[in-house]
Parts: C-alpha cells; structure tokens; sequence
C-alpha cells in the first residue's frame, strides 16, 4: 500500500529540540521519527518504527544465518536469579528496580545472563543438546544518570542479545566466532564502519570479550590503535614493561623538596639543585607519582592501597575503575590521611631512611601497587614520608618493593602496543560487544549436562550484545547534511519518495499512477500527494525525512518527464517516466 | 529455511506445571511455547514467538486496512501525565510504580491514552489532519492480585491499541466502526467466537463502550444475551422498570418481626402471621434488602449510602463497583452503625412512623438510592428503623422517597433486556475492547484544534484494545485435545510438521527433500530429523505442538508412499510423495 504522505502521522518540526546535543537526536526529533517521553525514554513515530523494524530484520537474518533462535524475555524480571550472581547488588543505582503488590523485589532487566542460563537449565541436560545460541530482540532498561544524546544512550532501549551454550572451550570458541562473525556482516550492510578492540570483560566477567566501536568524534569511548594493526579500548591496553636494569649498588638520597606542590614544580627543583646520576635533565617521568584511593569492596569494607605511576602521567579513572571491580574506587579523604600518619601528604613514598613505608615488607597494612614500568632496577624520585623531603635513586627490588601491578597510567599517543608498534588514540562509540562468560554464569546457577562420557560438566557460555537503536542513531549521526537525514537504502524508511509539485491535478493522478506502479513492483513509497502544501516545503520535508531516491513529478509532467533526484549526491536528472520507473524498480 | 528440529530449541515435557489452572497454559509450557518467570510474566520460546508474530501480523494487516499506522511507545511513562488526568491514583494497587534515580516517579504503562493524547497534541493543530488512529502492538503490565491462568490474565502481556481522533461526534462514530469492523474480521481470521457486548466504560470514562467477549465456561466476565440479541455485560445490564403503578390511599402497616434476620425468615413470618393486602402469598420479591455501603471518594473522604434492592436478589459487587466508580466500595462497618443510631441494623427501611428516616425528605444525611424496579405506586415490605419491626404496604411516592436510583441488584436469567426478550446469562472471556472515550482525556491534556472556523475545538478520542498474548490462549484453550494443541492454520508456528520415522538414512534424507521442497514452495516447516529418538516419541512431540499438518515418512517411503495427517481430524492417508507435496503446497 503506497504511503499517502496527506493522511501519514507525520509533522516536521522547524526547531531542534531543547535537551538535544548531538545532530541524530535532532534530526530525528525534527523529522518526526521519534519523540521524547522522559529523559533517555522514546516513542517511535511511523517513520521511526519503519527504520527500526528493517534494521531489526537484518540483525534477525543474520543471527538465523549463524545458527541463532530467537526467543523473547519479559522485562520485567523477578530478583532472585540475579540475587544468584551477585548482580542484583553489583548494578548498584544503575537499574531499575520495583516492588510488586505483594512486595516482591523485581528490576526492569538491563541484559538476561541468568534468565537465559536458567531456561537452558530447565529444558536441557545433555552435550547433545548443544552447541546452541538463543537470541531475542528486546526492550532493555538502564537508569543512566544523564541520559543524553537522544537514542545514543537512552534509559529505555532496544538490544539484541544473545547467549551461546557449549560443554567445552572450543565449542565456545567456535560459537563466539559465529557471532562475532555475523556481526561484520551486520555492521558490512548497514555501511557502518567498525573496528573490533580488545575489551574488558566489565561487569560480565568472563575471559575474552571484543568491542564493535564505531569510530566517531561524538563517541564516549576512547580507543587504542597501533600501526600494526592492535586495537584495543582503553581499558583494556595493556602497558608494555620496560627491560628490567641490573640493580646497582648504593642508597637512595634524600633531599630538601620545598615548594614544590606539583610533579612539575619537583622536576624544576631537582633540575636547579640535584645533579641527576648519569647526567641530563631531570624529567616527569624520572618521578613517581604516588596516589592514595579508598576501595569499597562488595562486602562494604573500605580499603586504601596507594597506586604509583610514573610522573609524567595520571592516575585513568576508567582504567582504575577496571582495575579494581567489583570494588568501587573514590578518592582518599582528609579524614583517611588522619587516621594513617604514615602518609604524609604531598611527600608519600614507598621508603624512608628507616626502611619500608610501603610494599610488601611494610607494616602499614596499606597494599601499595605499582605500574609496570616500575620493573627491577628503575630509579625513582618519591616522597620521602617526610614534610617538604623526597628521595632520588629510589630502586625498585633493592630499596623497595611492591604489593603488586597495577596498569592504570593514563594512556597516550606514542605508547607502544604489545605488537611493538606506537599507537594513536581514536573515539569510537560501542556498537556491539561479544563476551566469553566463560563458566561464571553457568556454575553460580548450576548449569550441567552429562557428556559423552556420562559425567555431570559445567557448561560454558557467551553473551553477545547490538544495540539496535543506538546503531541506527549511530546511522543518521553519520548520514546527514545541513537540510536533514540521508538514509542508505537498507533501513531506509521507504525505498522511493515522490513528490508532486504541479498544481493542478495531473501532478497528481501522475503520482498516484507511478506510486501504485512503484509499490506494484515491490518497492516501499512514501507518496507527497499535500494538494495545498508548497512545493518548497514538499522539497523541504523530503530533505529532512531522507530518503535515499526521490522522484518529482512537476512541470515535465506533461511531457512524460520526470526528475530523479539522488538525495546524497544531490545530483538531479530529467528522464522519461517509463525510464524513471524502470530505473527504481532495478535496483 | 527448514527448522530442523534436532537442534530446534525445544523440549517437551511430561508434567503439567504446578501452578497451572487451565489447559492452554498446561499445554503451552509443557510443549516449549512459553516458561514462567515470575507470576504472571513469561518468556517466549521459538514456537511461541512463531505464533505470536504471526497472530500479530493479522492484526497488523487489519489495522492498516482500517486505516490506522502503526507508533511504539516505552512501557517506561513518567508519572505527569497519568497525574494530569488522575489515573495516577484512580488505577490503585493495580498498576507498577517505580522510581529513578534521581527519585521521579515512571509507572510501567497499563494504557497509554495519555501519551497518545500529548503525542497528538504535539504534532497536530488543524482539523484538517484528523481523522487519525494510531496504533501500537506493545507491552503492558498490570499488577494483578492474583496472576494466574497462564497468558490469559498475565502481569506482562502484549496488546494491539488504537487510539482514534476526531473533532467531530460524526467523526468518532467513523472511527469507532472502522475499529469496530476490523476487530470482527480478525477474530473471524482467527477462528474465534465473539459476542460483542454493551460494556461498562469502567475507568476509561466515556460514553459508548463495548466488550468483544469470547463465550467460554473458564470466561472470567459473565455476560448476558437476550433471546432477541441484545448483548451485555452485566456491569452493563440495564433493568427493565415495571409499569409505574396508581398511588392507592392508604398507610404502611408496622408489624412485629421476631426472628427475622433474613429475608426468607421474613417472608415465611409474614406468611405465618400477616395477611397480604390483594392476597396471595408473600414473596422474597416484595420485600425490600437495605444494604449499607460505605464509598471512599478520590478525595479521601468517606460517605455512607443505602441501597435498596428487592429481598429476592443480592447486591452485586462488580456492578455496585460499576456504579459507584471512581469511588471505592466497602461494607459498612460496626463503627459506622454505632455512629448513625437512624440505622438500626437488620431492621433499616427509609420511613418510620415518625416520618422520613432516609429519601430526599430526610435529615439522616445518608443518601438513599434505589433499584429501578422501585417505581412509583409500588409497595414494599422493609425494616420499620426499630428493633424486631418491619413495615408493610410502604408505597414509593406516597410514604417514601429516595435520591436516586442505581441499577447494582444481581442479574438472573429471565430478567427482561432492554428489546423486552429474556436473557440467558453466559461466561466469557474478554478479547478486544471498543471505547468512545470522548473529550474527556483531549479536555484534562489540551488536546485542541482550530475547526473550518478558525474556533479551537477540542478533539474526540476513541480507544481500542485487543490483548495479542490473551487472545493466543483462548485459540490454544479452544483447539487441543488430549493430546497437545490443535493450531488454526491462519497462526500455527509451521505449516507442516515432517516427520521421518523409518530406522535407516533413507527416511531421514527423503524427509530432509520433502521440507526443502515444501519450505521452497512457501511453507514454514518443521522436520523432525532427530536420528535416535523413536517413533511414538516423535508423534507424541508432533501431536502436542500441534502443527494442523504432518507428513510422515516412513515405511512406505521406498515404494515413494509417504502419509498425510490431518492433526484435527486425526485421518491419515497414505499417499504417494509427489502428490502429498502438491496437495500441501495448493493449499
């Protein structure tokens, strides 16, 4: 049935709305294919519906091409199976959750680990039931704390997830790769650039996990990129160790360091009054930064560990954050640095004169970790736990030592990957992510099946996860002009536009005639059959709606002409009707 | 693509679920088309899912003919907009509230004529857009006391509603036949009994309101139907009143009433001891049940009424519920007779000889409400308002009065509709609902548009809703036998269920030709090609699914013989493979 576009539920707004920063938001808002019902939650207009549901289509051809089922999970889930895994607690504000009549715990569920674990738990029993991968597409919920950028990170969302179930290492391997394979094909059609990143695993746990970034400057993840070709998202870079030194003989020196509140204040002190062992400048990275966080673990118990990076970076908040889940990170307060003497602010280091403050064979009961720079042999300049001191020729593995590594230096351009390349920093926006949960999930629910051999094993499991509509939000941030949304043919909202703009009638019934011939030979056609409306507002709304092919019937039209407009390339060509037609329907 | 069943997500199961009631939800879990995850709230297997997608794509087909485009909106609403029209507090206990983080109060939207209404509002300003209807196939929750009955009166369940505007009654009218009309042929597509029903218009408010009911004993409304077509429910009833009668001269008579707490006691005294004036025995029917009622207003505050019903018929709760809306009704407490000595329990009538103890006359501040069938001239026996003393030949108009009349008393069969037939009383099952709702939500939102006049008119809506996932078990509850599920072709999850059976390869490779051969002309096939599992197994499995179609190969299969089953009628008939294929795929 061709679109009528004089009865369609469609109005362009002229204004950007107020709350929208990044340009999808707006022109969706504007072009009537969504429409804000709180912060971060969307109705879908028929526009937007039509472009959702062609995406959703190609998402489920090419989960059926790679062996998925799909199924469908309520979002409205009971606690205890997330209760089971901890993740009840660990989401801590960011979800959703409610209270039946009868006062049962429930939560609108941000992703289905445990419910589809313990559906395959329910029916299943044996290896010969796997491999299997079950999939839905579905509603999902986060209570982001600022949801903004329209449908980029929205609190109300659609997801595809999907979960594989296999009794042994290769057979997740091999599931793994049949997702992470499908989703090439599915961001290959939809023309969405991707690179792949090594990830953390998060909150999911698990072993291997990948990202699907989009690379954009809007995006909110920053990511690693080598020369050679490593990818990796921040988080997840791992640090390459410097060579260890042999350790030479002495003591570290201890000097006055007054004034000197900054890392760069420290290094224009030494350079003015310490002569540097082996000659040269002194720089920030010769120093070693030493930064005091308070852990809160899941039991609630609160921890300090001081963290020591190298001077010339920071402390990552994201890789910190990594670094020590499921415990939360803040800042230490005055009060910590009150309640422990043996942190003199400003002046903290591993050592003093009367041996170690911190590391392994300290009695501070402080775990102090140190970045994996900080390898056997390297000399530091610290603090000397001591006001207005510090110490130079500070030796790890002879003068201190540590509780540990820790890689959450900040990452920056230049630093070599672990292929020995450097590498450059790129924001890239998550589109999907392929995990292996490996056997977490399964044993915390009791998921068993007999093997060949008659023996009860855990089953092993991978979650893999699109966003559906932050994809598409993703497609119309990255195909648009100044006048509105430019779609590629594979989610557009209708395959051809026409517009009659002539003003009598024959514009018209022309329009008509052709849009019936259009629909006959399959294609999706919105027709612009407003008998009062401008053609330069009918031009207008066609710009901004953004489908790929446009057809104006005008004053050719009684010549048997018409225009074909390309609505990216812009380019515009009078052809006869017959041709017209049958140039669409080719395609 | 055929879906072969060895590795089809799908296991059978012996045992009916413990909390299952009736036999749509026994056989959709014990054949894997649905599991519970909480009360109320369920997930969809593969074959469920076929189902459901396939029963929604009627009712797809059927709105766009209706004219109506489809919209999404978030099961995720703010609190605003239900506040704006009250329903915020009117839905009560039944709805599922939530807070965010940032504590602002969503609710998981039962309805969503509200955000239609705003949507509307939004976008639309000329008379020259309407008619529009918009419709969405999408997530509901209602937090029902008692969830049970599997998908027929689930906590989170899919419906079809429409919301239709106009700014004209003659439009609406339009609007509400168009829905009206598309309902009668889906439930026709569907193979479903439907008795369409004068309804309440309960919380929706509005003025014309009916019911699709689908007559069946496990129904949870009962309905009405008159020997001359005229359909209710019985919230809806109207009672017919008798003839007003000529006031004779006269006055009530007091009698003396030992041991009378009920009314049949109270008839067999008056029989024992009190002539009736015209003669005759006395009857239940002439007496007069004063029933006390305590109504709690949306405002808090709280009123006494009395109703009276004749002595042969009881209040009825759903009905009194109807009347009283949107107050909530209670029995009178211990406290409130206490409070109100005019009331003197067991004994109440509206007249003493004293004078007007209840009606518009007197003073008691309680107001006195009356059955339909309390016309002017009749005459009644009730309560003398003294201890162990009723009154008879108490005549309406001449001794008493009331303030108003209201139609709770129960429904019989027998009672006299309004096209003067009598009425049977049946159960069903609602399946759809067809609302005017008027100016009422267009009014408390706003909703206004300038008419030919260039004068703001406010808009006319319409609601109608058709619950997808109920109406899939009342197909399941009404086809099935002892077997399994008994699908109506029009939504079966396959067309055709293969079943190979022969012990060897040969079976299962002609079985594997016939599907792909059957899928290629069209068809959605399922292949039982498990290779170990036995015969009886694999019909058993075949006839609880339920595909209306199986083709079995067999031992025939070598002389080019394969059987046709009709699942419904159970023949079979062994045919030859060719043409076993053709009749299928002529269908």
């Amino acid at each position: 049935m061709v679109t009528r576009l004089s009865s369609f539920f469609f109005r362009s707004l002229r204004e950007d709305p107020a709350d929208a920063e990044v340009i999808s938001h707006k022109l969706l808002v504007r072009a009537a294919y969504i429409r804000r019902q709180a912060p971060g939650v969307f109705a879908w207009l028929p526009l937007g519906l039509r472009v959702k549901a062609k995406l959703e289509q190609i998402v489920r051809d090419e989960m059926s091409a790679a062996g998925a089922q799909e199924v469908h999970f309520p979002a409205l889930m009971p606690r205890e199976p997330y209760e089971a895994t901890n993740r009840w607690t660990e989401y801590g504000d960011g979800i959703f959750r409610l209270k039946d009549r009868h006062d049962a715990d429930y939560l609108l569920a941000p992703t289905h680990e445990e419910a589809f674990t313990l559906l395959v738990k329910d029916l299943y029993s044996s290896y010969k039931d796997l491999p299997l991968t079950i999939y839905q597409i579905q509603d999902k919920y986060r209570d982001e704390a600022r949801p903004r950028a329209g449908l980029l990170r929205g609190r109300e969302f659609t997801m595809k997830d999907a979960y594989s179930f296999d009794y042994t290492d290769e057979g997740l391997d091999a599931s793994y790769q049949a997702q992470r394979d499908a989703y090439e094909r599915i961001f290959t059609r939809l023309g969405l650039e991707y690179a792949i990143v090594k990830a953390d695993a998060g909150a999911m746990g698990g072993s291997k996990s990948e990202e699907f970034l989009h690379p954009t400057p809007i995006g909110e993840d920053t990511f690693v990129r080598s020369e050679g070709g490593y990818t990796a998202n921040v988080e997840a870079f791992e640090t390459q160790p410097p060579a260890v030194l042999p350790i030479v003989e002495g003591a570290p020196v201890v000097f006055d360091s007054p004034n000197t509140p900054t890392i760069q204040t420290l290094v224009d002190h030494l350079n003015a009054h310490v002569e540097k062992p082996g000659g040269g400048e002194w720089t920030a990275a010769d120093t070693l930064k030493n930064v005091v966080l308070a852990l809160t673990h899941l039991d609630g118990t609160r921890e300090l560990v001081v963290v020591a990076v190298p001077g010339d970076r920071d402390v990552d908040d994201k890789r910190v954050e990594v670094a020590f889940q499921p415990a939360e990170v803040s800042p230490a307060t005055e009060d910590d640095f009150t309640a422990n003497p043996a942190l003199v602010k400003g002046y903290i280091g591993p050592w003093t004169a009367d041996g170690a403050v911190l590391g392994e064979e300290s009695t501070s009961g402080i775990r102090y970790l140190v970045d994996p720079r900080v390898v056997e042999g390297s000399a530091w300049v610290t603090g000397a736990n001591e006001h207005e001191k510090h110490l130079h020729s500070l030796v790890y593995g002879r003068d201190f030592t540590a509780d540990g590594v820790v890689d959450v230096a900040s990452v920056r351009e230049g630093d070599i990957a672990p292929d020995g390349t450097p590498i450059t920093l790129e924001r890239g926006m998550e589109i999907g992510h392929v995990f292996q949960l490996g056997r977490k999930y399964a044993e915390a629910l009791g998921l068993k099946v007999l093997d060949q051999n008659g023996k009860l094993v855990t089953v092993t499991m991978g979650s893999y996860g699109i966003g559906t509509t932050r994809i598409l939000a993703a497609i119309a941030e990255l195909n648009n002009d100044d006048k509105g949304l430019i779609w590629p043919a594979a989610i557009a909202p209708f395959d051809v536009h026409v517009v009659a703009t002539g003003k009598g009638e024959d514009a018209l019934n022309l329009g008509e005639q052709i849009s019936v011939q259009l629909e006959a030979a399959g294609l999706d056609v919105l027709f612009d059959d407003r008998p009062k409306v401008s053609p330069g507002v009918k031009f207008g709304d066609a710009e901004l709606i953004g489908v790929p092919q446009l057809l104006v019937v005008g004053r050719g039209a009684a010549d048997g002409e018409v225009e074909l407009w390309d609505r990216r390339s812009g380019e515009r060509e009078v052809v006869p009707t017959a041709e017209a037609v049958a140039r669409l329907t080719q395609r």
